[in-house]
């Protein structure tokens, strides 16, 4: 399906727990990736760890990563401070006869390293570009780029996805044995899974706008990207 | 609206970002968590910090959090370390007439601490069953308790929400001046919000039920409470 480096885990990103969810195909890092909005980073602050959400762009095996340049977390990150970032999609509730095989449904991915600071302008363009993409494609091209006070105002950072797992649960319950015999039953204990997915409404234009200004079709597209949205 | 003290800041639970959109009541606090399905927990492991996605339940000020007792991050946390736990919910896809204005609605907690790890039965048994409850309404009751094997796999933390801020932000773009004039131009760039929510689908038995096994209400209002979900 690749022809990229399976994922190669250190001691760090070695799935531990219910390691048969662990996913080695660094095509499914990149999945899970392209279908998350916004991604958890944590940092290090005077000792403890911080954890804040935070949307992100990716090209390739570089993860882009920005915000203001007065942000802590992300200033520490600027200065070369180990950090996480994690995304994680909830795909269902799964019920189970038990309350301890009770669990969900998600896709995963969890990548660890030192994050760059980008100081080049054009390395800068293209972060910011893939971070506009992937939360609004088009508008990269749509809309008024960044000027040189706005620029100077934001920290782009990149990531390496050299160092990441990626963790899958998928299907119906497991279950105990003697759960299943007492299934059996004339009542049974309802057991399955109710799926959850992200839609999207209808768009909601800006009050400021003359009234009848036609939604574009890269929101359209952005609404169907979800299954079920609105296309 | 409540009786319950509002969230007093301490330096690291100061929003510094965006202050406007702090909140301070601690019934938004508990609404966030209410509302969130799952949180990311952050712990530091050799200096470095590990971020991961875990289900959590609450009960007034006490969050609970539980895992396999050989995990790692949970074992740090167990063990006294500082932990951030941080839940957020995506509301929308912000377009802006720039792409510097482009953003997202959302609510986010982020809860700074240290966890206790719960020993005495009775607490632990309450604490799983404000996790269960978060997850899967009316599951405690309906299926079987852990037993005592399961029991001693599980590690059931407390934190308290006692520092913990909520960041909040909804309604249209933030606009530049200058970008509201050029929208006065014949093709203005489209401008607002493409909602998204969290819907339920079907619930999918499993495929070990007796075929036409009635999906319990425990279920069905489970799916009602996403907006929008199939009631």
């Amino acid at each position: 399906m690749t022809a990229a480096p399976p994922l190669s885990p250190t001691p760090r990103s070695t799935v531990r727990r219910a390691p048969a969810r662990a996913r080695t195909d660094r095509a499914e890092l990149y999945a899970v990736l392209d279908a998350g909005l916004i991604g958890h980073l944590g940092v290090v602050l005077a000792g403890a760890p911080v954890v804040l959400p935070t949307g992100y762009g990716r090209s390739g095996d570089t993860l882009y990563l920005h915000g203001s340049t007065g942000a802590a977390t992300l200033r520490a990150a600027a200065a070369g401070a180990p950090v996480s970032f994690t995304v994680t999609l909830v795909d269902g509730v799964v019920y189970a006869r038990s309350t301890f095989h009770h669990s969900m449904n998600y896709r995963c991915a969890v990548v660890h390293g030192s994050a760059r600071l980008l100081t080049d302008p054009a390395e800068r363009l293209l972060g910011l570009e893939a971070l506009t993409e992937h939360l609004a494609p088009g508008s990269w091209t749509a809309t008024r780029r960044p000027d040189r006070k706005e620029l100077a105002a934001t920290a782009v950072l990149t990531l390496d996805l050299a160092e990441a797992s990626v963790k899958v649960r998928s299907g119906p319950p497991g279950e105990d044995e003697r759960d299943l015999l007492a299934a059996g039953s004339p009542d049974p204990v309802w057991a399955g899974v109710l799926p959850l997915r992200t839609v999207a409404g209808e768009p909601e234009p800006c009050p400021l706008l003359p009234a009848g200004t036609a939604v574009p079709e890269r929101v359209r597209a952005r609404a169907a990207r979800w299954a079920g949205g609105t296309p």
